[in-house]
């Protein structure tokens, strides 16, 4: 061996990324693209891929919940007759407050991947720790819920930068709200600049189209991305 | 010692309940209430502490705020000349989620516990890991937004059980939301049947005064709670 000592440590992958790329070989082979999913507890990422899941031509989807306890989530969108696999974080793998690569990869093969085309994975609602586990996915998206405040991106870095998207939703309250829309919009570009943003409202569907298209556009990516 | 083991094994705490039960100590010591305020990102929490630091007659108020990164919310509550403490769990950390006994005991040098009568510690905004961490407080309060949606207490049923009062904030945009308010408080019924609750609105006081009274009755009760 003739590797250098500081070649080795650049090489070396925690146990997570291992896994994560264990998993991505796995949705790679089956063609499957894949979305990782979050936002803060309540920000509307179940209501934003109920308006969406049906209305994707020619991409069939799969989703992968991710929940401490319960799967409210999960009933939710398999009544909309979506493949749906539910990850408890409570049973197993201690109350996590985050999914991580190793979770993913125990829910694999319960999710049909040789029959979707794109896989969204619906993290634990939280902007701290989910932002600092890859999972093997393609993409990250996160949803920012305009009643959570302008400053969000301030205090949660990491989760704004790490994602290749931003979904700012629940746009329809804004006349109801001490709210400045282009404060939070400069406030996300500050901390990754160039991200993508879309303003929506999933309960009234404005904007949703963006979103859809967006997706649609992932699921047809012939590249792997990340 | 003539001690059991399995007494051994009851009184065993772990590393945070033997920090916490330190600091809890110091508190007494100083006849410092202390409050832990818990809830997701967005929720409410500094304008509830905004809308009542000043009218608690007879009680002066210390806060320890607690981020990811940033102090904006300490610098929101610093301008109204409260004494106020940051925490960043990014900086020595390692980014936690969560504040923690440990953290609270390393900021407790810069807490000027002789001259306040109640510390209010605002937490990281998070539902899952903050509640599974003493920090040597004597209550527990959570705020849940009536933006986050009914089903929140049945997904993240710890936090509302570890909480000895749950205030329900942004009742003021309940005209414009699709939110059944009775069936949110008996979801936290049922994960901690008989909590204290208190529905209000952060932004036009509705319903402040019941806040401002619990608080000034922790901070005048002469014995210790927890």
């Amino acid at each position: 061996m003739h590797r250098l000592k500081v070649r080795v440590v650049e090489e070396a992958l925690d146990a997570n990324n291992t896994i994560a790329a264990a998993n991505r070989a796995d949705f790679d082979r089956n063609a499957v693209r894949v979305v990782n999913f979050m936002s803060a507890p309540g920000a509307g990422k179940t209501t934003l891929l109920e308006r969406v899941v049906h209305d994707l031509p020619g991409v069939r989807v799969g989703v992968l919940e991710g929940d401490v306890q319960g799967s409210l989530d999960a009933e939710r969108l398999a009544s909309m007759h979506v493949p749906v696999t539910q990850i408890n974080t409570d049973a197993g793998f201690g109350g996590e407050c985050h999914l991580d690569a190793n979770m993913v990869r125990s829910a694999l093969p319960s999710i049909p991947l040789a029959e979707i085309d794109l896989l969204i994975v619906e993290n634990v609602g939280n902007l701290v720790c989910p932002a600092e586990f890859r999972l093997g996915e393609d993409v990250r998206v996160m949803v920012c819920a305009v009643t959570e405040g302008e400053d969000k991106p301030l205090k949660y870095p990491l989760m704004f930068r790490a994602c290749e998207l931003v979904i700012v939703n629940k746009v329809d309250l804004l006349p109801h709200l001490e709210f400045d829309l282009q404060r939070l919009l400069y406030n996300i570009d500050q901390v990754h600049p160039g991200v993508g943003m879309m303003s929506l409202s999933a309960r009234t569907g404005e904007g949703v189209g963006a979103w859809r298209d967006w997706l649609r556009d992932v699921a047809l990516r012939e590249e792997a991305i990340a």
